[in-house]
């Protein structure tokens, strides 16, 4: 994560190559599932296609359907069934973005207006609910139970980590292990079912696909993290979202989490002013920055965010070496180190 | 349906009955169903059930499960898994109506506060996304991958159709083709997929699954032809829900496209004016009851539905008597001589 502003001479500066490079290794596959995506975003009311793409093509990093099409690369996949597993994660993704948009009130994602605030709350949760829905009718086609079950469990944890993080909002009793569960759930499951899916594919044993999806799983929760951690720190031209949007929404993170157990009680009783009461003083934002920082609690997220990928990159030492292989390593250093 | 107040002598008061003997024939059934409906809303975080069971428990009909049950029933099955697809069935449209309701802001809904209404539209979204998911992981466990299929199909339809009606929201140039295709899809999928899941799991022929998904559907387009022909006649306490939403929100339904085609060039501007433009004068509902009685809308409306119910029972024709045909023939007459 850059907490400096992008034109810092931070020694992290070309990270985000490691999602380039991860793009041309898997470019065909990527093609692929990017053909099947628009092929199944198709339908009658066109409003459907129309609102999806919207999302779809508006530059998001395709980390998920990535880790699907690398995984299955690493372990040697010929088939033809990855791409469609690969649209199937990001579909989900897409999906459970535009239900938090709507529920969040978030005007801007990825450097563009969110659906609802183009279409309005109505139409997203519809079209959400279509792409759930054009998901498993993917995966009926595919026809293997045991990815319909990979798929619907991470769907059904997705949720109730969704409703975990809704009752948890604006409660500063919320502690570091409640934190995390909302992190795993929401986030995290998604990016192991997209790893375990590769590995499924390709018909490896119950360990490999347990280190795979243990490996997504880290990587997923330290990619939250550094989310998290983003929201305070990021500037709104490169995260290509609106900065502070938790702290506007009482959204209890890492950062105010760490923030408020060390701080004053002048501090604490701010922190409640501002996520418990919702009463936002003027610049609150700006102080909350400073609080934040003052307190090292960014450092302390950061701290935390690397050491889940230094776990993660450890569920990978037991492969041989790989181009593929390197990149996923490459990849959890790049979710720490990123500004985006 | 009955367009009086309940204490009218109309000979059709006696029918709300079929549904007392639909309950008394699957007690047993519909017991088990409630079971495994409790069972499986169970999740870690508590406002899942909490939310889930305040719609669930609000006294629905339990018409879609119980279509599922039925069949199932008529065609002899003796196994264990009609109770687990009936309360698939219930989840289906338990989440559907989560989101329906904050899709149109409702406050009421079977004679109490919705969701929405009691939680705000956050939390109903994404319970409505658990009860999606829950449902596909029930399926997964049973196991059958045509039924996967059917339920999957059904899901998509149900949201296109969701977004069809949005799309044909304020547009009075929606036809009465366009108006079926929203009901089908929206509401009378469903009911097909209840009939089907209940003979398909008598593994009867295709020809017989054929004829009860057609019931199914035909029972589901009469059924929801009443239900927006009762938003306009019924009164508020029978019906369980606010008289007049479908005309505040600027649906297009039957009564309207009939009244709007049949209108005077005034009426036609009082349309205009209230569905396109939603600009309600005082009185505007009174006015447009009126009018559809006057223009005989909603006796076209229900002359509609009664065409519709008959062609349902028509589907039946070919199975031998029993006490489960005569429910289904009996349900169908209760889907439009109901007053809510």
């Amino acid at each position: 994560m850059k907490i400096q502003s992008p034109d810092n001479n931070s020694p992290k500066k070309e990270l985000p190559t490691a999602l380039a490079e991860l793009h041309v290794l898997i470019k065909d596959d990527l093609e692929k599932t990017n053909q099947i995506i628009i092929e199944q975003l198709n339908a009658q009311v066109e409003l459907i296609p129309q609102l999806g793409s919207h999302l779809i093509n508006s530059g998001g990093k395709r980390l998920r359907p990535a880790l699907t099409l690398l995984t299955a690369k690493m372990f040697g996949y010929s088939g033809t069934q990855h791409a469609l597993l690969a649209a199937v994660v990001e579909f989900i993704h897409t999906a459970t973005l535009l239900h938090d948009d709507v529920v969040d009130g978030s005007l801007t994602r990825r450097g563009s207006e969110t659906a609802n605030s183009v279409w309005g709350s109505k139409a997203p949760v519809l079209v959400g609910d279509f792409l759930f829905s054009r998901s498993f009718q993917m995966l009926v086609e595919h026809g293997d139970l045991q990815v319909l079950q990979i798929i619907a469990d991470a769907c059904a944890v997705i949720s109730e980590g969704e409703v975990l993080q809704l009752v948890v909002t604006n409660d500063l009793a919320t502690d570091e292990t409640k934190y995390m569960q909302v992190v795993s759930s929401k986030t995290a499951t998604l990016f192991a079912a997209a790893t375990q899916l590769g590995a499924l594919l390709c018909n490896r044993s119950e360990e490999e696909i347990a280190k795979v999806s243990n490996y997504g799983l880290l990587l997923g929760q330290a990619y939250q993290v550094v989310d998290d951690a983003l929201d305070y720190s990021a500037t709104q031209e490169t995260l290509g979202k609106t900065i502070g949007d938790d702290f506007q929404e009482g959204k209890i993170t890492l950062p105010v989490i760490h923030a408020y157990a060390e701080g004053s009680e002048e501090e604490r009783e701010f922190w409640r002013l501002c996520l418990e009461d919702t009463n936002h003083p003027e610049e609150g934002l700006k102080k909350a920055i400073q609080i934040i920082k003052d307190r090292g609690s960014l450092d302390y997220a950061m701290k935390t965010a690397r050491n889940l990928v230094e776990q993660a990159k450890a569920q990978l030492a037991s492969f041989p070496q790989s181009t593929e292989r390197d990149t996923m390593l490459k990849l959890a250093d790049f979710a720490v180190d990123r500004s985006y």
